[in-house]
Order: structure tokens, then C-alpha cells, then sequence
């Protein structure tokens, strides 16, 4: 894409958690990127507090104000699972994908790799067997994810709860189309992900357009896994994924384990891309709020940080997007295992674009 | 529970690919544990072939005949993904889910240890952290399984599938009660997971529901993690788990994921259970029928052969189920890395049981 010709004008949704902490750091990051005068900032105070304080988690007027915006940063959004003041999933459906719904973010993005000197939990014999480099594109619009069910009876021993995945024909060619054009620009291989031989309705309409899609990209392979399959694949042979492509819920499931064996969900990062340039897009940690360490300083910036790569390359700066890349690799590989602050690290990072 | 006062009647569901060579293994040691006259076995060929040769999945009369059994062996059902003869789902919801739903079948338990001595694709600094043994008690007749959806404008670009997820708090609180009896003969801790903040409705009765429970087990601690912080989990810290509780489409996903860490699909055993013991419990490995390895005798029979332990300890043969997994544990821990093919392995154990 080409840069735009008026100054980009960025959301900041610090959020929750450690979320003001990461976000911190990754604009510090930005701009020592892209350059002081590149970009404007605009922060957005949402989240947990400002629904404590107003009642609100999301009013129609800042949605209008964020539509107009260039770009959103956001860091994380959601109270501790448990909490007594704020309602589970009050704040994760009303805010954060809200704004994946609202601002049809089909596209939600999560590259994978294993950095060189990275600790990660696998064995060095399923290391051995090569370089780890995948990206997860997630469906971001639909399935398990569009709120659609509802209670009966709640609290009664009669209680029927249901969830409704919906999923359509429109959806679903977005996101296996950019998968892959994706895999023509990485290793040529797509690799769809779903249970069709449980949800049949669901996986066959997927299965259907992954092989439609395939017949317009001759120079790709392509390839299926059961979700159950894939968990097992990513633990022992990560290495044979380039693109995968799969339904909101599962890629949610799959990317946090994906982020487990490169290395931790404290170096993955995530873009929500509306594919048709109507809407902002979303860049974000894949991590969550982590209510257990935040205020302590020393939550990893790392994904945050590299999450500003894919806003670069989004709004057209490759060159700084690569920059960004690169310090990260290189923070990474060489940070060895003593603990570092949160500002440490976005400091560190920040200094290897000064 | 006690032995039953007449014979008891196995029925035996080789099923397609893997299934027939991991079954004869399992019941071989299965006689070998508990003596040639203790069980009469009753096969039934039902399968791709089966459905191949007749047009039939499974008939009434079929159905009737299997709930007279006392417990059902089953191998592994389901052609190969992409299969052009066989269509997606027909065997999967025909015959492996069909039985797991009209035999009540509520409790899908899956095991999962490391062995010691056994390869698992996990960093050493991971396993140092401890010994890991912990179960999954999987809801087996209600979520994402229950065939509710469909399909609207089939093929064309305004196509619309869902999947619909029916979840009740009478199929809920008796996996949970379950799953808190168990941990009360384990380590007293019963792990939630779900996406409460995501699947509101669901996850809502998920949680009030073991929260309920929970005060009548004072002396079981239980937690909750969303099922993306899960997989992380199992990766990072699968020490963390004693039993945990799940719905039937997150339990197949974990369980997958627990099996590779653990050391392989191949040592995954499981039950389905009808605890109401109003129909036949059924027994059956964790993996599926692999078609890639089918018939080149090849596939390990341990997982197989360790269903059969929960086999036994169902129908009343503690003493027996324990020399099983004793067997199991001392044919894993010595098996080094040298292949075996299946029946070697399933003579091996067998001869330690003779
Ligand atoms: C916070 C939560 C709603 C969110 C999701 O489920 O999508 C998160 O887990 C993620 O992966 O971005
Ligand atoms: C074969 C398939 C229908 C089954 C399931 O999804 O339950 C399998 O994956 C399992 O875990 O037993």
C-alpha cells in the first residue's frame, strides 16, 4: 500500500492490565521508527477503569471517532477471569470485539517464528528439525465469535445454554483468499485447519472454498488438519506449517499454542486488518490483560513492539517495518535469561533504531 | 463398582484403518490380565467397509444388539480427510458419536502422563519441573457435537453455515460432580476451562455450575483457564493440572494437545462413559484411524491397550487394571528407541502379564 498523503492519525487504546505498559513501550518504538513527525497519536482511555468510572463500556461517539483514525494500537482489554466488579466478557465483547466486528477486521493476523537463542519449551530434537516461520490467518468476523445464542432457565437445574457459530460464503473467500496470496509471497503452502468431520456444516463450506480459492493459485499447496491434529502438529513438527488458515475460535486456540512453542505469548504479535481499507485496522499483542503481573513492570513489551512492524508495513513504511524486524530479532537473540523491566526492553529496542 | 454376577459380553468395533491392528492387541492383553474365560467377546464389523459393502452406517437392529453388551471396544472410525468415497462426517457422527450419544455416554476421560523414560517433544527445563499425570474429564454428549446446524444456499457465494453448541446444566453438573469425585482420589485440584469471556452463555453456566459443586467438595481446590490459556499450559506448565473439566469440543482439542506432550497420541487411552450404567461404556484410543499408516503394522497398540485398563477398572477388575498399566508403564519405560511393530508391542506387554 501507499502511504497516505495526509499525517496518519493513530488510535492509542492502552486498555487494561498490562496493556498501558506494552502499548508504552511499542509507541516509544514507533517512533523511534518511523521518526517524530510521521505520525499523530490519540489516546483513548477504555477499558476496565473507564467502564468503573462512566457505565460505558464503548459509546457510539468514540466508535465514530476511532472510524476516522488511520490506525488503532491496542494493548489489552479484559478483567481477571473471576473478577467480582466486572462481568466475564463484558469488556472483551463490548470493546475489543466490538471493534473487530464493528470495524470489519476480517483478517486477523498472527505470524509465528522461533527467534535464534529464544527459550522455548519444546526439545531440542523437534528444534533440530529445522527453522519455525508460520503465520496464522484468522477469520476475524464470524463463527463462535458473533455473540449469536442466548440462556434458558438460567440458574434452574433446566438451565440450556447455546452458542451459534455462524458462517458464511463471503466471510470465509476473504480470509482463504488472503491466505493464500499470503503463502504466494512465504513458502507457497496453506494450510486449512477445522473439524469438518464433527461440524459439518461449518468445515464443508470451509473445505469448499479452500479448494475453490486453490484452483486460482496453481503455485500453492494446499493442505487439511483436523483442529485436534494441529495441536498435536504444532508441539512435535511445527516446522511444516507456512500459512494457516482457519475459523475465528480455532485460531484463537491455535495461535496461543503457537505462541507457546516459539517462545512465549510475550513475543506474539497480532494484526486485525480490515482487508477492504473502509475501517482502521487493529494491532495488538496476541497476549492478554495478565491482571496477575500488571503494575509490576515486567510485562514483555516484545509483542506490542513487533506488533508496530505489521501497523508499519500496513500503512506502506516496509523499510521501517523491517527495522523494527530486525531490532527485535536482534534484542532477542541476544537477551539471554537474565530479567529485564518492561521499560528495559522497549528501551533496548528503541535504541537499536536510534 | 462389583463384577456382575453373569459373564460379561464384550463387543468389539475393530472400525477402519488402524483400528482392527491396535484392537487385536488390546483385547490379546486384555486376556492375558483377566484370563481366557472371564469375558466373551462379540465382534462387529462397522466402517468405511462396512457402510462400503451395505449403504448402512449403523442399523437399529445393530444399535439394539451393542446395548445388551457390557462394554464396547472400540479401534478408530473415519475414512482420510479428503476421502472421495467416503463423505466427511458420515462414520464419525453415524457411528463413533452416534454410540457416545444414544449410549448416554457422559464422561470422555482421557488420561494423560509422562512416562518415565519416555521421548516427548518438551525442553528437558520442562520436564525437570516435575512429574506430570493428569485427566481430562471431557463432556461427551452435548456442546459443538450435538449435529444442530445447517446450511443455507449450499455452494453459492450467499452460503450460511452454522454449528450450534447445546449446553444444559443437567449434561454439565454430572461431568463436574464427576470430575470433582475424581480429584477427591487424586491430587484434589479440578481445573474449568473454557471462554466464559468470549461464550458467554455457555461459559456461564460452565462456571456457575462448578462453582456450585465446588462447596460440596471443601476439600478440592479448582481454577479456571480460558481455553487458549490452556494449550499454553499444557506446553509450559503441564504440572499445573491434576483433572480438568471441559466441554466436548474443547476436551478434543486439549486432549490431542496432552497426548503429543505427553509423549504421543500413540500412548493416549480413553473411556467414554455412561455413568448413569444404564447402556455399555466404551473404550477406545485417543487417536483416530490414521489411514497414512493403516495396514503397514506399524501403528503403536499401547494406547489401545491402555483403554483396556479403564476397561477393567469399569467393570470391577481393579487388581487387573493395575497389572495393565504396570504392564504398559514397564513396556514404555523400556522400549528405548528401537521400532516395534504392533504386534511385537502388544506380545511384549502381553508376556509380562502371562
Ligand atoms: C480477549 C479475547 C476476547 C481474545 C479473543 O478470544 O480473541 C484474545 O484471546 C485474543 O486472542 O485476541
Ligand atoms: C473422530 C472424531 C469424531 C473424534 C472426536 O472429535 O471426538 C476424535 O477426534 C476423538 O477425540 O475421539
Amino acid at each position: 500500500m501507499s502511504k497516505s498523503s495526509h499525517k496518519p492519525v493513530i488510535a492509542v487504546i492502552p486498555g487494561d492490565g498490562i496493556g498501558p505498559e506494552v502499548v508504552a513501550q511499542a509507541v516509544k518504538v514507533l517512533i523511534a521508527a518511523a521518526g517524530e513527525d510521521t505520525f499523530e497519536f490519540s489516546q483513548y482511555e477504555l477499558g476496565a477503569q473507564h467502564w468503573l468510572d462512566t457505565g460505558e463500556v464503548l459509546s457510539d461517539e468514540t466508535l465514530a471517532d476511532l472510524a476516522t483514525r488511520d490506525a488503532i494500537i491496542l494493548g489489552a482489554v479484559g478483567a481477571a477471569p473471576g473478577s467480582s466488579t466486572i462481568p466475564s466478557g463484558l469488556l472483551e465483547r463490548g470493546l475489543l470485539l466490538k471493534l473487530r466486528f464493528e470495524f470489519d477486521q476480517d483478517v486477523n493476523l498472527r505470524p509465528s517464528k522461533i527467534y535464534p537463542g529464544v527459550v522455548t519449551p519444546l526439545s531440542q530434537a523437534v528444534l533440530d528439525q529445522g527453522p519455525v516461520d508460520f503465520v496464522v490467518v484468522r477469520e476475524g468476523t464470524e463463527g463462535m465469535y458473533v455473540g449469536n445464542g442466548g440462556t434458558l432457565r438460567q440458574g434452574t437445574p433446566n438451565e440450556v445454554a447455546t452458542e451459534v457459530s455462524i458462517n458464511t460464503a463471503f466471510g470465509v473467500e476473504r480470509v482463504v483468499r488472503y491466505a493464500f496470496e499470503l503463502a504466494t509471497k512465504r513458502s507457497n503452502k496453506v494450510t486449512l485447519v477445522h473439524k469438518h468431520n464433527v461440524l459439518v456444516n461449518a468445515g464443508g463450506l470451509w473445505s469448499r472454498i479452500v479448494d475453490q480459492v486453490a484452483t486460482e493459485y496453481p503455485s500453492v499447496e494446499h493442505d487439511y488438519l483436523h483442529v485436534d491434529a494441529a495441536t498435536i502438529n504444532l508441539a512435535v513438527d511445527p516446522q511444516r506449517f507456512d500459512v494457516i488458515v482457519t475459523d475465528n475460535l480455532f485460531g484463537d486456540i491455535l495461535t496461543d499454542e503457537a505462541a507457546a512453542v516459539t517462545g512465549g505469548i510475550g513475543l506474539a504479535p497480532s494484526a486485525n486488518i480490515n482487508t477492504a481499507r473502509t475501517y482502521p485496522s487493529m494491532f495488538e499483542p496476541v497476549h492478554g490483560s495478565a491482571p496477575d503481573i500488571a503494575g509490576k513492570g515486567i510485562a514483555d513489551p516484545t509483542a506490542a513492539i513487533s506488533s508496530m512492524a505489521l501497523l508499519l508495513t500496513h500503512l506502506g513504511y516496509e523499510k521501517e517495518a523491517q527495522r523494527v524486524n530486525d531490532a527485535v530479532s536482534a534484542d532477542i537473540s541476544e537477551r539471554g535469561i537474565a530479567k529485564r523491566s518492561t521499560v528495559e526492553i522497549g528501551d533496548a529496542i528503541a535504541a537499536r533504531l536510534a
